[in-house]
């Protein structure tokens, strides 16, 4: 089959067609995650003429999948979610100092100059937290859970200029790998394990998958934290978590987790979209398309 | 990235979510093909969740991308177009019997049992063809033009019970070429090459680029056909071609291309969709997802 387009581009519910971009998200599940329907909210929103599709990948299969994706002339970007972080590091041709330092991506250009990755996981929290009405800059910061997700947001905490971060994990081990990584990305930085009292912190950040409901425990004892420190967790479901809540009741300023998200999708698409000079100039690759 | 859907399947403009099969065209253009919005519209109405994107894959590349596209499990089905349908065959675990005749496919289903290719260019026109009122059985067809679409059509004129087939190009060795194809494909069969009077013919098929415009040399002379004769035009632009638009003022009945194509997005939507028992039937291998 070939034939012509007839009907507009981007702003109908059937809104795609020959001359769409196309961008994806790797996962492994892939039935449970929502960038495609909030990339094309977006997209619609804005008339780009671009979609995002999900892509199920098994782990043994990504490297074969992501190369030949090369080879789609109209495909654009590649968001990457679990468990595809770590690996897809090392199928990229270049990658920005904190998707490095963190030892993951989740977000890969395709340009003329190869694939081209970052993590946003950090810059999306962070760009979530000051619409919270959060400020990092010379901030004693605390991070519970030293998974994925931590290890992103203290790098990007460290990066917005945190006075010192103090990590705790349930696993010892865990908060202590992150604290050295912390280091070694930024040398003579303040980051040290912690146990699990806030007091002291003025910035609380639950990245543990710990009190999401009220049945579950709390990720740190609420009424231990300080008057007038900030809390966030980057739990999605519910909205507003029972760790929150509980914040909230004593008054504190609170960052839900869907603020991380929604400022993520805004990054990661800019960081698609390189149309603009300013992703030019800071992604001097280029594009395929 | 990895968080939960909250919105329905389906039915929005931003229809796409994580549970989203993904079917595909490609192609070497691609931006000019329509269809992306056609079967999309198709999925809406019956509330599929599924998906058509267009993928820009150049030949060098077609037999990497399709290989990788295996492994990507909602992967459901690949619309082939020009220039790949030949070299699309070659790919193939298993084919029908008329995708081997043709020697070309536009249409494979991913399934558990492999690659299974099929080509519908032929049957999409015969179902346009009944559709506008004309009757193959016992009825002497003449095509113009010998290329793949001429050579899809011819076979499903065989296969829907012609009395005989002739068939005039230009270049009278791509006419022979699809008259031994047809007769090696259907053993003592009535075809012939055969020039470029339409006297005689119940059914007149244009399979070749002329008369789309008044300031084209038509592919036939419209008063040397047959009263009662029944004539067709694959192109689709315009939609009412230069060639038909003289047929029907001698009042003879006409199927214009758009029909072809129509019946074939509905043939191949159904190919992909093995949920029915008749296409599991049809093709037992079963799908991955």
């Amino acid at each position: 089959m070939e034939f012509s387009n007839v009907s507009k581009v981007g702003r109908e519910p059937h809104f795609l067609n020959g001359a769409t971009r196309i961008c994806a998200i790797v996962g492994d599940p892939i039935e449970q995650v929502g960038s495609p329907e909030r990339f094309n909210q977006q997209y619609q929103k804005k008339g780009d003429n671009a979609v995002l599709i999900p892509l199920h990948v098994t782990p043994e299969d990504l490297a074969a999948v992501v190369k030949s994706l090369r080879a789609v002339r109209n495909f654009q970007g590649l968001v990457i979610t679990v468990p595809h972080k770590q690996q897809a590091l090392r199928l990229l041709d270049h990658c920005t100092p904190r998707a490095k330092r963190i030892g993951a991506v989740n977000a890969i250009r395709f340009t003329l100059g190869g694939l081209y990755g970052d993590n946003f996981d950090g810059e999306g929290f962070a760009r979530g937290l000051a619409a919270s009405g959060g400020r990092v800059r010379g901030k004693r910061v605390m991070i519970i859970g030293a998974g994925g997700a931590g290890h992103a947001i203290a790098d990007a905490m460290a990066e917005h200029g945190a006075e010192s971060i103090g990590v705790h994990d349930l696993d010892r081990h865990r908060a202590d790998h992150l604290v050295a990584n912390l280091r070694s990305g930024w040398p003579g930085f303040d980051a040290e394990s912690v146990d699990n009292d806030p007091a002291g912190f003025d910035i609380i950040i639950n990245a543990s998958p710990a009190g999401g409901n009220v049945d579950q425990a709390l990720p740190t004892d609420p009424a231990r934290i300080d008057a007038g420190a900030h809390v966030a967790d980057i739990l999605l479901k519910p909205r507003i978590t029972a760790f929150l809540k509980a914040c909230e009741a004593r008054g504190l300023g609170v960052m839900p987790g869907y603020l991380m998200l929604d400022n993520q999708i805004e990054a990661i698409a800019e960081f698609f979209d390189a149309s603009s000079a300013e992703a030019a100039e800071r992604y001097p690759h280029g594009k395929t398309y």
